[in-house]
């Protein structure tokens, strides 16, 4: 069994990994009404915690939940960091849900498990990619924000559909093609392309995908690599054109995109990883 | 505190209401990844348990998610009712989640809890509702099943906080509007029209909107009414022009809807409501 390594729940502190604490009614279970944000866990300290608890309050808002504090949530994942082995890679995951129904009281905690051993041989081998529909024009969420763009929600059951697609036809992830025909993200992670000497990603805003904390942490250091940082929407052809392309998120880090949907992708030696630390 | 009145989980029998039994790394709970089934309690009976099931397995198949036998989960159903006061009306919930990460064992729970008096009162009064768009043009879903089009998962983020946008503008529920400004359905309910002699809905197939377990039994006995049933797309326009309208579902049973963005539609008087024992 992998099942939970670390869990704190919050005002209850450190528990047995499998403890259950969830009831039937809680909101984030019967409604996948919730949010969370997933960091790396590295010398046993979460990693750019600060930014994804930034991230998080942005999910809050936009699901009209409110959140235990800064403060609160910042203890929490450092009591959950420190019953963590510190010599082992992991991802902390802090959930926050809207609670037992009626009850207008947040259920929160956090869990740590190891990085998988298939995620950290990603970033070597890299990934082959199938393109799938999304459905929405990209702009589909801009103006409709009960629709949750951006938002980082425990609703994700087409988020793992849709890597159980990819899956099942031999592909590693999937990236989600919108009917304009522009790529959007991975159900887990950021797209980001070099072109010349420019990191590219797709721009949170108009697109109603997930804004990459990874993804901006990158971007703010990029010049460290001799490289600038932009934002623009790439359609399913260009991508056959860019210099090199990975796949960016907290647990994997960084995943150089080897083909999309079987066509091979150019392969770029900039230092990503290395940068990231991964 | 409303909280669950009624808990049986499946292997362990009924237990006491808010038992914590889930634990952090279901799958239910952290990628709101399983599926579940609302139906009517009356005289301490679930109603339509046979019709609902099938959707079930239709949800667990496009899910890829293995789900307890029909008859485990019939008993289930039967054991929760059986502490169940037969003078109230309830709602019976099944849920069946992926299960904890990496154990491949699907968790299976009922709950019962007493329809609420605003439920009932719809009955009576009627449901002023907003249209909201779905981003989605009405036919998405339909060649891309990862989009889960007609599953009824338990990741309803988007469905509540549709809900949560229409009540903070006054309005008692909501329309989607596809962005082919086809109307579908409500974030918990399905919409039924009257044209002349013909009961409508909106078809299942090619609209990916859920199919109602509801509806569908009141299609079989329209003919109870002197009028026969069929499926049609209809635009947002078309709504103003029909005989009456209504959202129908398994708790709140048949609620007319009394104006949609604020125009007041015309009612009618068929005993759709008394047909359906509500």
């Amino acid at each position: 069994m992998r099942g939970v390594s670390v869990l704190a729940v919050l005002g209850r502190g450190v528990l047995p990994a499998g403890t259950p604490f969830i009831r039937a009614d809680d909101l984030g279970l019967s409604r996948g009404d919730g949010i969370f944000e997933t960091m790396h866990v590295r010398q046993g300290q979460p990693w750019l915690l600060a930014e994804h608890l930034k991230r998080l309050f942005l999910s809050a808002d936009r699901m009209d939940l409110t959140p235990p504090t800064e403060e609160q949530l910042t203890q929490l994942a450092h009591e959950a960091c420190a019953v963590w082995d510190a010599q082992t890679e992991g991802a902390l995951k802090l959930v926050v849900t809207r609670g037992p129904d009626g009850e207008n009281e947040p259920t929160c905690f956090a869990t740590i498990v190891p990085i998988s051993e298939v995620t950290k041989a990603a970033r070597d081998t890299g990934v082959h990619v199938t393109t799938l529909a999304y459905g929405y024009p990209a702009s589909a969420r801009e103006d409709a924000p009960w629709l949750l763009g951006g938002v980082k929600s425990l609703s994700y059951a087409i988020n793992m559909a849709t890597l159980r697609w990819a899956a099942a036809r031999g592909y590693g992830d999937a990236l989600w093609l919108s009917s304009d025909n522009f790529l959007l993200e991975a159900p887990t992670a950021s797209l980001v392309w070099l072109e010349d000497d420019v990191l590219f990603t797709v721009p949170p805003t108009g697109s109603g995908i997930l804004a990459g904390v990874t993804v901006q942490h990158a971007f703010e250091r990029a010049g460290e690599l001799g490289l600038s940082a932009d934002y623009r929407m790439i359609n399913l052809d260009e991508i056959f054109e860019v210099d090199g392309a990975w796949l960016l998120s907290s647990g994997r880090g960084v995943a150089p995109i080897r083909s999309v949907n079987g066509i091979t992708l150019r392969s770029s030696d900039i230092q990503l990883r290395e940068l990231l630390g991964f």
